[in-house]
């Protein structure tokens, strides 16, 4: 019988392919299966030029090949960061048109005015375990426990990793469950598996050591992939600030605008619209730019969700404006994940991140203050190009009257 | 002067290469010009397959290649949906090891307990314009003023486009600043493009009619992009509910776990823990999913961020649980964008709902139940893993005492 | 034997003093016993003046006696509202010092100006009971039997109530759960109750109709006495904006400071200091002035919860500033409740809002904009002294420089 | 010419009058002075025994009289805490009808159950001062020195109090906005004041060492008054969680229904209902109790919006189920504010937390916890209601099926 004929009868399951054939074979048999079963023609999936062993090992299972995201370029964007340092070019793999066109734009105005100013606020990878307790007391005695456990836990979770570092334990109870949060610093990757494990290890000792069940290793006040407060306040991955300073004659002459129109753009939209609209992201489109970095870049593309967290300001000063972007929780590495995979690693390369960095966790940092100042860009472009449109509407209103 | 030393000294722009070359020869040069600035070597970048012309229009300014990001399938998954009725199976770009695993034994359990429920809710894309007025009076009036000139308005957004229906228009007040919120009928669009240029039109009406001014054709009260409440309380994009029943002893013999677990792993988690963490995302991953499925299938990966808000509940019932995703704003479309590249375009048509659907709306509506569906296979997956070991630890630490 | 004995030996319950005494003699009694338990002399909370026969039966149970809250006056505040216009002496009770001599300088900026710019944006009061359904089939199907079902169902809810007009119905699916938001033009009446019986009216017509288990009258999607996006989104009670235009020349004058200092304050406070607390309250301190004016006028004072939402806004004119309040859920009425009881009553009248309005519902309209305008003269005050000192400081600052 | 006259003229100035009077002739002039403004008759605001000299140097600028609030009842409850342990009654001052008589009940349910577990997990109150920096770098540095001077700082807000002990500093960043967070032990006192006067010693340090502008003594990052996501994940004031455990017997008793309906109702209406409303409440009417007992012990009624903050767990467990509230931002004292005049000091003697306890703190977390428990025991009665005319109706539907 043809594996095909396997495939369809049930007898060899479509994730054991691997088992039978090289990783490539597999690939081939699998999308001709589903070509079959589905009537689609898969022609374009079935062309790729990465390496395939590593990544049906470690990136993707039951592999059909792969989509072509198209990568276009923004930039030269000078920053001065505190570890990024230079002129960058930004890759952005996106299907959004008018979008690399757009932080474009802002690269340019931001060079123009001398570059970004980039500061990493805190680093600090996160998991948060839940526990069931029997009772608020015995919640409460668990938080004791941890508190006076602190060396005890640390070198547990050291004990797990040769690289990452536990730089912070945090308990918090609502009700009879209690959820510890632990931060780590896990140098050039984003951490999440290493941070995992580590915790794991941690868990177990409190659970022996306390009498409570470890229910999940995540209980939602790490917080992953989801918007929440708590990587807000206590920030998550890299958290990064960015901003720059427009003269009125550079906000006039880039922009077609002046720093009043961008102003009042930024207060009514970024910050009373979305005030009004109960939203966590004070930015008009901060996304955009994260998730086309992030895919380009070989990051996870559901940490965009917690990475476009982005607070967008724009202050008034007597020489024209001051624009920043504060980034609280950008989870990214430069190692692992989908890091390794050729197209992204290009990307990270062209941005001179790719892989550890010397000190580890240079690279990442680098990579977070880079893709803050991008986030700048799209900011300042964005509220440039709908303040000009403000402005040319005023005009033509006074025209009008 | 060859062109890569007119790049250099900036007489020719990067943009500006497609006006002297083919596309294709384009991004090469392009590519070859990166390359050489950043000494980074860029060769997989350029290996693809997907029809340039049309993605340089439309999707990508600067491109200098793609990444290729895998693919791999989970199913088949059987869902019984207002749209979707039938298997499929499902397309997922990803580098997050064991998430396509994952999703599969989702499907599984579904397929096994009879397919996924899923009902759309409710369909409509927005676009807010944000208003400045001069008092709070002013304000109110112009609110008023919407809703009386509500057939003319919907009259002049409808002739922007050949598919859109207006089907609702909300107005919201903050001091002075007034947001109209225009919700359309995209079709199978994903459709902010359409509702962007009849919003701009209806804008450009208001005001004219009301002397208010114009401040940005986004207010953030779309809300696009940023995880807010207006999203979840009065939908965007497609609202989408799906769910399963599943008994005793499909738990036991799929998750190797009981119904209890699942529940209480729900209840501390993804209940109790998102809203300990302030969090807008009450579920355990369904970004990871939703992600997956727009890289995949040429959505906006950006709208992940709104896609992915999403509240996951398990009920307890006699006969074992019942456990659901409520997706209130996935911005999914099946024509435009990046549906068009033809490995996106792949995906598309192996779940057969690549274009336009007939009636047209369709194919969308099927893509979001499908999503829906998706999502809820992961949720379950991962919901079962984490009460698995929650139990073989219980059991465990049973067996020690 | 004695009932103080009886009440010691639990054969008599302190709740049923009332059946064997006068209300005035229960409270007495049940004051002494208190006293006696607890050791505590319980002198002034047995001194009042109020009408006992029906807060007993009406609005407090096991009552032994008053606390005596101090009321202070602010004011007058001249107001231009759509229902309150003229000027108002503000009654305010609160043991907080500063409060009522910061809202009085507030109160005479505004009448300074020209009065406070009022207008109620929406007026309805909800409740939503939630429902269990078997399946998120069932629960869309629920929505649609809702639908299909609104005159009825406005009938039905209709017909428990002489004033009450319900004015809407929306639905909410979250998994199997169906929340049916009704919403009414309760007239003077702040309406819970009248809201309540309503819906539980409707309710039992929908579980009847479609087989959907009710779980509670309320599911919390009301939403009341707590903080709710839905409640700013979909507006709940009175929805109130309240604002002011001050020239450079009265800022100076009455707040010693400048239009620049204060929408800095606005800025860095109210609007992203709010932001970045994972606030959702956008305003220096609303809720002083809500809870006060709640005390005062016998509102519901958890009330003050959902009444204090509340954004401040400040804009940069061309003649100084326009600040702004906007109160989308103000759960407020002036028949009902504590409205009764004679000190609060006095307050009511000292607005001249006591009772029922003429038309129904004026009075309570009047009082919501009346609020708002004293919540405006709050915000104004507090900004104006935050701007004042920061001015000082920084000419300090210049002074040493 | 008679003060009347010149109050008239407004040559005498409303709040001179105490210049010219005795407090307790000023507010009987003040107060014939607003009847005669307004036409209404106040003859009941006249009527109180409490120290009027204290009150209007304290509490109340502008003092016309008192309003009356009824104080009623519940108890006694038994309180296992930290630091309130044995029976109480519980003092509360509200006009709506059926709350004491409700809260009532569940102090019965929980004393019978043999108390409510509870205690403090955290006890700190907060002040967050904003400041303008330059750049994001500025901002970054400012972070930095605050770090470096934690010591200087600490003995500076030390200076300012002598009771009061700074126990943590933390430092966010928005764009150029700094907002450090001082949080300090205040003891008995709720501590707004102690911790505003010495934030403002620290701040002008800050200011002074860094070169930042001092913009406003809170920021909003505190957070006071509003509803935040800080506080519920940092604490503030007195972070509390409360509660006890009931068997299926106790259940079926006093609440005449069962276990699994008491979870239910708290799963769709407390969790789902209130995530589905973008609420950040997560209880069914904690505001209630928290109003009540605040107005009644001479706390900010204001806090009740901060302290109202709850979360209320339903465990199901083998022998029935395990309740739980959160209440992470519990701002109370017993000395200062309102609580010593006359009426409200005697709820708090009737508590035995009058004053300063021994060591101080004391009595100010005991009010705390038992204000903890109260809301305890408000939570389970109207659980207990709800499910059982939930399960009423399941046995009617039943009956008629």
């Amino acid at each position: 019988m043809t594996i095909l004929n396997r495939l369809r009868d049930g007898s060899l399951k479509l994730y054991e392919l691997e088992k039978e054939l090289s990783p490539i074979d597999a690939i081939r048999v699998r999308r001709e299966f589903i070509a079959q079963e589905t009537g689609a023609v898969l022609e374009n999936i079935g062309i790729f030029s990465i390496d395939i062993e590593r990544v049906v090992r470690r990136n993707c299972e039951n592999m059909i090949g792969t989509v072509q995201v198209p990568v276009g370029v923004a930039g030269p964007i000078r920053i001065n960061g505190g570890h990024a340092q230079g002129s960058y070019w930004l890759p952005l793999a996106t299907t959004e048109g008018a979008l690399i066109a757009s932080v474009n734009r802002g690269c340019s105005a931001i060079t123009k005015a001398g570059g970004a100013d980039v500061r990493l606020l805190h680093d600090g990878m996160t998991r948060a375990p839940v526990f069931a307790t029997d009772s608020v007391i015995h919640a409460s005695s668990v938080c004791n426990w941890v508190t006076e456990h602190h060396d005890e836990l640390k070198t547990a979770a050291e004990s797990t990793t040769s690289h990452g570092k536990l730089t912070g334990i945090a308990t918090f109870v609502a009700g009879t469950s209690v959820y510890v949060r632990f931060e780590f610093d896990t140098k050039d990757a984003m951490g999440m598996n290493m941070v995992t494990i580590a915790s794991a290890k941690v868990a177990d000792l409190i659970a022996a050591g306390t009498g409570a069940r470890l229910i999940a290793l995540s209980g939602n006040m790490c917080t992953d992939k989801k918007p929440a407060a708590i990587n807000g306040i206590m920030g998550r991955g890299r958290s990064v600030v960015a901003g720059v300073a427009l003269t009125h004659e550079l906000i006039s002459r880039v922009f077609k605008t002046d720093a009043t129109s961008i102003h009042e753009v930024n207060y009514r939209k970024n910050l009373v619209g979305s005030a009004r609209a109960g939203s966590m992201g004070f930015n008009a489109h901060a996304a955009n730019v994260v998730a086309a970095m992030f895919i380009a870049c070989g990051q996870d593309a559901a940490h965009a969700i917690d990475g476009s967290t982005c607070i967008t300001t724009v202050d008034l000063t007597e020489t024209g404006i001051y624009v920043a972007v504060t980034l609280p929780s950008l989870p990214v590495g430069t190692v692992g994940g989908g890091t390794g995979i050729e197209t992204q690693q290009e990307c990270l390369k062209l941005l001179g991140v790719a892989g550890s960095g010397t000190p580890p966790g240079t690279n990442a940092r680098k990579l977070g203050e880079i893709i803050g100042a991008a986030v700048l860009a799209g900011e300042l472009s964005l509220l440039g190009a709908l303040a000009a449109q403000h402005l040319a509407r005023a005009h033509q209103q006074l025209g009008r009257g």
